[in-house]
């Protein structure tokens, strides 16, 4: 299973938005019009706007505020991806030079913020007061997300509950929002933007337990993260908390190495040979299953179709995918 | 005249304001409360909420929506006076460390998009989609504003034309929408809205020329930005652009120190005298005078009341201030 056996029933509709798309960035300003147009050569996955569509003609049929939706999630998607290359002063970004490496950082934060205002002036401009309702309330979620992992004094005693909050917030707001504005778009049936939602949401957190797995197997160079990645950042995620409950003992030592920071390869592989013979990649292996198991569920509700198929497929491929 | 003159009619609108502000700003999230709390210890000069309030008091009246309408705006201007500083490497805001340097640049690109979806998502709550319509829009229109002016390939071509295009984006259009918002939270009458809408553009753009003419004049130390900062910049403004219009002769030679960069004092003197040797400031200040004027006319169908009174002392405030 691909992202392209996936997308197949959309394959259309996908490649009618990209034009859309473009068409729609177009502005007075040229140094603009020239990072735009640096940043649409290279197109991402498009994983939300596939999620958009999916839902949409779950729910009836795709139809022009399906595109208006799309054009919406893969703005602030976009713009999301800028603000975070400035932040973490990346480089390279779908193997061109980042914005701010290509250009500087002041010119990457207010592209980031005139995407953004782009998309919520597109769906003002569209009354599409519903789908900026979902919208916002994602961005809300989104910055106190990762504001919450952050947040120094909690993050040594991270526990379950919390991290799930997380990334909750971080990951799977944003995935639900696409699912259930695609569903808004289409229908007006409560019942099913709820199912939407609800598969979005689980999808979206099984999606980041199995990014977070990576960090713990060398398979995940893959990715392009080398391993270890987020232990460098003291960034605590599920495989590591399930470990450190399930072997009190060591728990202190482990936790004193990551707090002292600077790892250096031989900790890395303490640490990853500690998560793995305590079980936090076979328990967080399970978690993810257990959350796309509740994201089949909520779209148990439609009848069988390519699109359902689809939407299957997608929930077992966030699962399995190797990168 | 003072802005606490200009603020009496309502002192007790903003005194409100404060705790309302403070309450709307609460979260789960202990890190971000902090971080809040410590923003709003030190308030600013509340221009905005005041615009806001007094533009509402002239359409009939104060109320519950114009709370959210002043909100709104505040979250919005402080949302971006904190990416402001991540991206100018600024250390200090208010008298305090900023965010940036307090905690660091992801935290503070966090807070601002956390307080950016804050605001417009209480507009939602609130069904204000009018206030949300204009506000995105100028969201818009400001980051695509500083985008044109740091259009390096337009630079030292800079005309009037394209300066006013940049001012009014940038600077103006925010004022505009204080007003315009000030004015819907308190009537439908549309004259009325176009009345402060236009009275805040022009506002707005006085403001900026004056600003501007801050960056040539010894005095402006008073306003906490050394002399010639622009210039450093490379920044291009009303008084440079009339002064080399009015004397190409020597025109060539004055862009080619700006763009050789690294400008010594003798050379910020150098271009001083320049400017204002050709005019430029006594050139900046008649402009502003005249858009001070236009915003004035504007506010003509309004009868004589002290919230008029004060939008009218306010306008004469933005150009006869010293710092």
């Amino acid at each position: 299973m691909t992202l392209s056996d996936i997308t197949a029933p959309i394959k259309d509709n996908l490649k009618e938005f990209d034009s859309y798309f473009d068409k729609q960035l177009s502005t007075k300003v040229s140094l603009l019009n020239l990072i735009l147009k640096y940043i649409t050569t290279k197109k991402g996955k498009r994983v939300r706007p596939t999620m958009v569509f999916l839902s949409a003609r779950l729910c009836g049929g795709i139809n022009d505020r399906s595109f208006v939706a799309a054009s919406l999630v893969e703005l602030l998607h976009t713009a999301t991806l800028i603000h975070d290359d400035v932040v973490d002063e990346a480089d390279e970004r779908r193997g061109i030079a980042s914005i701010n490496a290509r250009w500087n950082n002041k010119i990457a934060v207010l592209i980031g913020d005139f995407l953004l205002s782009k998309g919520l002036l597109m769906s003002v401009e569209n009354k599409e007061f519903g789908f900026l309702e979902v919208t916002t309330r994602a961005v809300k979620r989104m910055s106190e997300g990762e504001l919450l992992s952050i947040d120094k004094s909690k993050r040594y005693d991270l526990d379950e509950e919390r991290y799930f909050q997380v990334i909750s917030d971080k990951t799977a707001s944003l995935i639900a929002t696409c699912c259930q504005i695609g569903a808004l778009s289409a229908t007006s049936n409560s019942e099913m933007h709820k199912a939407l939602q609800d598969y979005g949401e689980n999808v979206g957190i099984a999606f980041q337990i199995r990014d977070d797995i990576f960090d713990y197997l060398s398979k995940s160079t893959l990715i392009g993260k080398p391993v270890g990645n987020d232990l460098k950042e003291k960034k605590i995620t599920l495989p590591l908390i399930y470990a450190l409950k399930n072997n009190p003992q060591e728990s202190d030592k482990i936790i004193k190495i990551i707090k002292r920071g600077k790892l250096q390869k031989k900790e890395i592989k303490e640490i990853i040979d500690f998560v793995v013979d305590n079980g936090g990649i076979d328990y967080a292996e399970s978690k993810a299953k257990i959350f796309v198991d509740k994201a089949k569920l909520a779209i148990n509700i439609f009848s069988e179709s390519p699109e359902k198929k689809s939407l299957l497929d997608f929930a077992n491929f966030v699962v399995d995918r190797k990168s």
